[in-house]
């Protein structure tokens, strides 16, 4: 076995965590950018939360409120354009994933010359702003890995932006930001959650370390997905969900997702379908399409959902991973089909095409490598 | 639930990745000081796989091989001078713990002015000279933590050292350097490894994220131990056994260790026994001094033991931890009395005086914390 870790962001989870976070910052800068969506963060208390922190331990700040859902590379250029007229010697991440995504994409673009969409196909950056992450969902993993993903408003395209320096300095993991996040948005980011750690531990770049906190992480969600969606106010489901949550993330740090996510962000990309819910709609079709490739990595996978699989055989448990995905999937409400979003047969060859040739890296860390026709297949089977 | 994360360090596993040092050193220094014992190194071959690899990246170094077990801080100055007089720019530790701490030591004293017992006392220390950490035993998890013990040769007093910059920038874990560690090592490094794991996951500042780790660790302890003790030379037991080390160095580095260490320490400073066999000395007396504290715990420890714990209440599961850790020790010829050292009930009351007085913060951290008089009972009934 051969393989590295590296995760250096420093973890603070706990309840109340988010009215610290000035303590933090005030080692790191003097004058911060917080980075959150159009109105929620404000809605929410969340901001003033943050900015009372700040103030009490004399940091300065401005906020840049412009992120969109599934937000685009040009939202990050304008909120770099802000930081370096400003000044910011700190960029704070506050929301959800795009929330803290922009703010990484705002850190690397703040210090760096050109598009940034020439960096997320490959070109070499150098420093960036230093970043401090509050995750309001359970959710993303952004607080405890370096991927930003950005969809440019061109070419459709979602994809992630991956420098060894957009890890944050401090991200806090406050499960009491999440009692309000309502129902719907719980279920679409808490199967998000599932999907990081089951493709990470299924996947072929999975390894020894990834693999531990995976399973941990699909137990959690396995034990508190249901009471998060149906018993939000309950801060033990919140808990348990954003420390799930956190330990995806750390998992596809190292160990990437796969065709889960290769096919769910074409349906994010061109159709604008929340990522949770896109990920949802093809995953029965990944799940039947992929398991007998590693039978022992899926029968895991069904025991880390609660079957009992005594008794047996590996391909049998194996299949039960499907079931208990859908069980799953039910229990929260979330579509298990693409017809869901309006999507019909005419579309399937821009969703195929889109997947197979800008979403290559995910779909070949697979166990089973899908052809094009492989990955239409899937689609049309998840009509 | 309330806790941080936080393990900088570049963790590099696989066989043969010590000839790839080079490739890591020459992003971080240009002179190294090679930290190692004091011909182990030499004969094994390791040494030269080391400087081979830095002079093919055209990375000067010298190296201080003065290193002895349950190294002294009077060592620790000593190497610290010779990195000052030769403008080393990173130290590099090559061996077990006792390298590898001292190499965090020189790389702390490099630029830190005083005496290191200072330090360990709670003094504030500045920068520290670049660390890079190469693991030859499984071990004392030292690669993956920032914790350095060292022994005052006056008090005989051994404790740590732990700078926010201590941990190494890089660690290499190659299995293949494990291959040639003599049988009576294997042993005492591997229950290191073990009690690493479970006095992290039993004691008082164990958290979510340490309790995924220290259990797998104990499970990949369980089930290997006993064949790199016996198959040395087969590299699936040695890979394993490094892996859980490095787990359980983690776990370490964010919960500690409780009881047994602060037990075992003492015969170490006083009575220079080795550290490992310190520990399975101490370790019944005090898992039945402490498992109905925490039964749900220890009986999680029996089963990652390998104990089918169906059909028992927690307490008799508990109480499984102890017989199958008496078992393990057994197989691999670990010492169970501290009578195996010479210590006689005359010795007691020095032992306990200086656990209960000096290894405070150990003994507290434990499920059961005990009194003086406990401390002794436990003493007395591993004689």
């Amino acid at each position: 076995m051969n393989f590295e870790f590296f995760m250096p962001t420093r973890l603070v989870f706990g309840p109340g965590k988010v009215k610290e976070v000035g303590t933090y910052v005030k080692f790191i800068g003097k004058k911060a950018l917080i980075v959150t969506g159009r109105s929620s963060a404000k809605k929410t208390g969340h901001l003033d939360m943050v900015t009372k922190s700040l103030e009490q331990e004399g940091i300065k700040w401005l906020a840049f409120d412009e992120v969109e859902p599934n937000p685009f590379t040009t939202t990050v250029e304008r909120g770099a354009n802000l930081a370096r007229e400003n000044h910011v010697d700190v960029v704070i991440g506050l929301g959800g994933g795009s929330a803290m995504d922009t703010a990484k994409g705002i850190a690397f673009m703040a210090l760096n010359e050109g598009h940034v969409a020439d960096y997320i196909a490959g070109k070499q950056g150098g420093d960036v702003l230093p970043i401090v992450l509050i995750t309001t969902t359970a959710g993303t993993g952004s607080e405890a890995n370096n991927y930003a993903v950005f969809t440019n408003p061109e070419t459709k395209v979602k994809k992630s932006l991956k420098s060894p320096k957009t890890y944050a300095r401090v991200s806090i993991i406050d499960p009491e930001l999440m009692l309000t996040v309502p129902k719907k948005v719980t279920a679409s980011t808490g199967i998000d959650v599932f999907f990081h750690a089951m493709e990470a531990y299924v996947g072929r770049r999975s390894q020894p370390f990834t693999d531990a906190l995976a399973l941990e992480a699909i137990r959690l969600v396995a034990e508190s997905l249901k009471g998060a969606y149906e018993h939000g106010e309950d801060i033990q489901y919140r808990e348990r969900m954003a420390w799930a949550n956190t330990l995806a993330g750390v998992a596809i740090n190292l160990s990437g997702t796969c065709g889960i996510h290769g096919m769910g962000h074409p349906l994010s990309g061109i159709y604008d379908v929340p990522h949770g819910e896109s990920l949802a709609a093809v995953s029965l079709a990944f799940m039947r399409f992929n398991i007998f490739e590693a039978p022992g990595k899926f029968a895991k996978v069904a025991e880390a959902l609660g079957v009992d699989v005594r008794g047996l055989t590996l391909s049998e448990a194996a299949e039960k991973s499907i079931e208990a995905l859908r069980d799953l999937m039910d229990r929260v409400g979330l579509p298990k089909k693409i017809s869901a979003f309006g999507i019909t047969e005419k579309d399937i060859d821009t969703l195929a095409e889109h997947a197979y040739t800008k979403m290559t890296h995910n779909l070949e860390a697979s166990p089973r490598v899908p052809t094009m026709d492989d990955v239409k297949r899937m689609y049309m089977e998840s009509l």
